[in-house]
């Protein structure tokens, strides 16, 4: 007699066959796709780039024809293929141009709250018809695609904040993982990857609150939560018409981003404020950091110059150039002031009030610098590499944040004691002089930078590793749908048991109304007999 | 001039003084304390106190006079440190009895669930009078606690199903650390350790439900989750005046159990459905499980002559001896009807129905058995230990659930196709061959079995090495307060944000008040003043 195993063996075989191909193929180096987003976004996955080239894999990215860091070294190991689009470099200055002043002239404060994210609508809207060209160069690209699909990728890992990562991957039939720092008010992480949020205790994005808040703070809180919902479902309109005309389907921009099989956030618990998350969720902020390398001949010298009061290292990050002549006078007549020597990423004309301590550089080496026993305190805007580069070196900062993340990166730090901030439209020249001698005079500062290097230090898998084993592990098991919560099959009357609510709370209503209809039935008969008795 | 940075040297060399001699001490080795719960919970944690042994730590376990298996073995490397107690054996073995009836008895179904939490409430009453006696022995015997005071202890690792362990910690002034499973409903990890579990698809456990739920089936789960709270709340009430007796302040059981500075959850995503939680909240589910070693050549031999139909390992665990003569049979009759050769754990009388192909033990090499390339299908009556052996090395279950957790693991292993469940109560010898039949024979149970095998064996650090991470972590930095969510310090209606909603409900009913308070005085005003214009 042949018992079923025995039918069974030729499908269980293939299956084994298919399993271990996968698996002497990743071995062997598995195939890449990258959707990366411009500026210090790359910054940040080239580094995973780079490990993943290191172990093997071939790495591809889609960029497009005008990008600003993306594609900019002729000797990078990574594939590019270039999306063809109509604006241009200049079109790009000018919108973060705009993002900028933006947060310059609307920084959210509880009065200006409402037309600071009536301005981030607007800037969202001219950023969707950037980002829908690139979507087009590919999706609406059938050379390109075709080429795609012959290129049998295993993954495509996509940074959110450029939109349509997801839907090439689902057009080529392969899983797909994020990388992200956050977007505004977690509103896709909440509505999208289906993490819990509760307002009493998790800062929204953008509102630069802490995980400590008063009453009025919480007020603050569920008012940003709301707003900043409201504005991306608006934005989202355009996108879920898009998505369903390329699925051939009616769907959703935040059903198709549900379909991530990894989240890898740019953080850890040494920046972020603990709050809940779902098992795919991998936290690997810092993942870029590493230790110091030896410094430039005269950039040591200079250092070494400065005795036993070190040095500062001052930069306000690769988007920025200028400033204007009267705030580079009043920064650089602080920094004339203080002991320290201070190293100062400026591109734009020397300023009047300069030091004789103080040097100017087109570019540095940042992680170099933070990294060096001499160096007493960081002066940065607070992107979120620079922040890590701090926390990793245990480096106490000034923060002097513009737009973006960071302003609320800066108020992570300062709740972490390990910061102070200073406003650039506000600040006087004293103001940041106090903040400088603060952070670097007042020794918990220090302790508090320590305290924060330790703790990022001392992670059972380094970020960089971690963030690999999981785009690995996609590869290997062409996804990770053991860890998808099943909040993704419910509709939201249904996540947030509505239905199941109501039918109770109509079972009780149901229940109180027939025990008072009997009552008032019994006391009607009973009361009647009991006239009736009485009359007799 | 001397600097502030001068004055504070000495203290930030004291401090910096103070963190190297921990380390110092942590290299050469710490102190850890244990608080355990006996019977399979020890069999776990004995895996992690053994690893941290190896680690060069001093191990000291609390143990009450009256054990089942703490204790039980002269040469074990670990300190034991006996309370005194005036309960003995045979009083534990009829509690676990009692618990075993409940559950065959009151197994909860939507019919019986009021009277099983009913139960459920008078065997937590009868567990109070054990535990009480227990944390007696330790918090009011002032010369143990003098003893443990000396000891220089630098973390407790405790068993929450044995309360009492954080209370110590805290009067020994040292973080603590919780090992467990779950709690009922998970009340503990919800109210005391804060994670959010939302009703709509995450399970209450001792339901019997998975993350895929019906309208009815949600129904259920939010009355599981509401009866569970309200037992457990009463439950605690006992708790309280206790624990604030013991600190001298008016305290709860939930606030001190929230103190833990890491949960060490003994389940993954293997196992476990997809579901919130929190950085604190580890999962090392499978810690114990290791490779097969050789068998006893007896066995292996026995094994051997089961030729290709392979062999069957069954057992109901380290609680349960016997069997009715009628059930034994049953079972019996059903395992001399299949090809494979059974070992069969059984103390139990030799059934008169016993095949050639069964061999009854008195105990089984479990582990070594699983992992042998023979073995075809486990019979289990779900255990935690037990089933992590079985995904470890990809064996389909037939489990036989009785009490505890038992019927919701083999839930789990149902819903991820890789068991089938037959009830001890009402099964018929025919069922019982069914299920072996389908689990042997049907390849979707071997495919999912394995499939939980390698996402098990797919981590990027093995469970027991996390385990170990955490609680040198915790000893390394004096805790762990950078993973602690600041919803420990809100009340509840802060925490829900009833405040702030209920706030924000009578702003809005102010403003729609007074709009139609101005509507209706203008509308009186220019209404006069029209009817007068009419008049005129």
């Amino acid at each position: 007699m042949v018992s079923i195993m025995d039918f069974t063996m030729p499908k269980k075989f293939f299956q084994m066959l298919v399993f271990n191909l996968t698996l002497i193929q990743i071995v062997l180096g598995g195939n890449v796709l990258i959707w990366p987003t411009d500026g210090s976004h790359w910054l940040n996955i080239k580094i995973i780039l780079e490990e993943l080239i290191q172990r093997n894999h071939t790495v591809t990215a889609l960029a497009s024809s005008a990008t600003l860091f993306i594609n900019s070294n002729p000797d990078s190991p990574v594939n590019f293929e270039v999306i063809p689009v109509s604006y241009n470099k200049s079109n790009i200055d000018s919108l973060i141009e705009h993002m900028i002043m933006l947060w310059i002239d609307h920084r959210p404060t509880p009065l200006t709250i409402w037309a600071f994210y009536k301005e981030l609508g607007k800037f969202l809207d001219a950023y969707f018809q950037i980002n829908i060209q690139i979507c087009d160069g590919v999706l609406n690209n059938p050379k390109l695609m075709a080429r795609l699909q012959k290129g049998g990728f295993d993954v495509l890992v996509a940074d959110p904040a450029t939109v349509c990562g997801d839907l090439i991957a689902l057009k080529l039939g392969i899983p797909f993982i994020y990388t992200l720092r956050f977007s505004p008010a977690s509103t896709v992480e909440r509505h999208c990857g289906k993490i819990p949020a509760p307002v009493s205790y998790v800062p929204a994005a953008l509102s630069e609150l802490t995980d400590q808040m008063t009453f009025g703070e919480r007020i603050k809180n569920i008012i940003s939560y709301s707003l900043q919902d409201y504005i991306f479902q608006s934005y989202w309109e355009e996108w879920n018409s898009y998505y369903s005309k390329i699925l051939g389907k009616p769907t959703t921009l935040c059903e198709t981003m549900g379909k991530a099989e990894i989240w890898l956030i740019r953080t850890y618990w040494d920046f972020e404020f603990p709050r809940p998350y779902l098992p795919n969720f991998e936290f690997v902020g810092g993942l870029h950091c590493k230790p110091a390398k030896p410094l430039p001949k005269e950039m040591e010298e200079f250092i070494q110059s400065s005795g036993k009061n070190g040095v500062v290292v001052f930069s306000l990050g690769s988007m920025v150039k200028n400033l204007t002549e009267e705030k580079a006078n009043l920064i650089a007549s602080a920094l004339a002031q203080i002991p320290q020597k201070v190293l100062w990423r400026y591109k734009g004309q020397k300023p009047a009030t300069l030091g004789n301590n103080t040097q100017l550089y087109d570019w540095i080496p940042q992680n170099d610098l933070l990294g060096h026993p001499k160096t007493k305190a960081f002066i940065t805007h607070g992107g979120t590499n620079g922040i890590y580069e701090a926390i990793y070196h245990g480096v106490p900062m000034v923060g002097v944040p513009m737009f973006a993340d960071q302003p609320d990166n800066i108020a992570h730090m300062k709740a972490k004691g390990a910061a102070v901030e200073v406003n650039l439209n506000t600040m006087t020249s004293v103001d940041l002089l106090i903040a400088l001698r603060t952070v670097i005079n007042e020794p918990s500062y220090k302790e508090n930078a320590m305290r924060l290097s330790r703790i990022h230090h001392d992670q059972p898998v380094k970020p960089l590793d971690r963030a690999v084993f999981w785009i690995e592990f996609v590869m290997r098991h062409k996804g990770a749908k053991h860890l998808r919560p099943a909040a993704h099959n419910l509709t939201w009357f249904q996540y947030h048991s509505l239905d199941v609510i109501g039918f109770l709370l109509v079972c009780v209503t149901t229940a109180i109304f027939l025990v008072i209809q009997c009552c008032f039935f019994f006391f009607q008969k009973f009361g009647k007999i009991g006239k009736k008795v009485k009359r007799e």
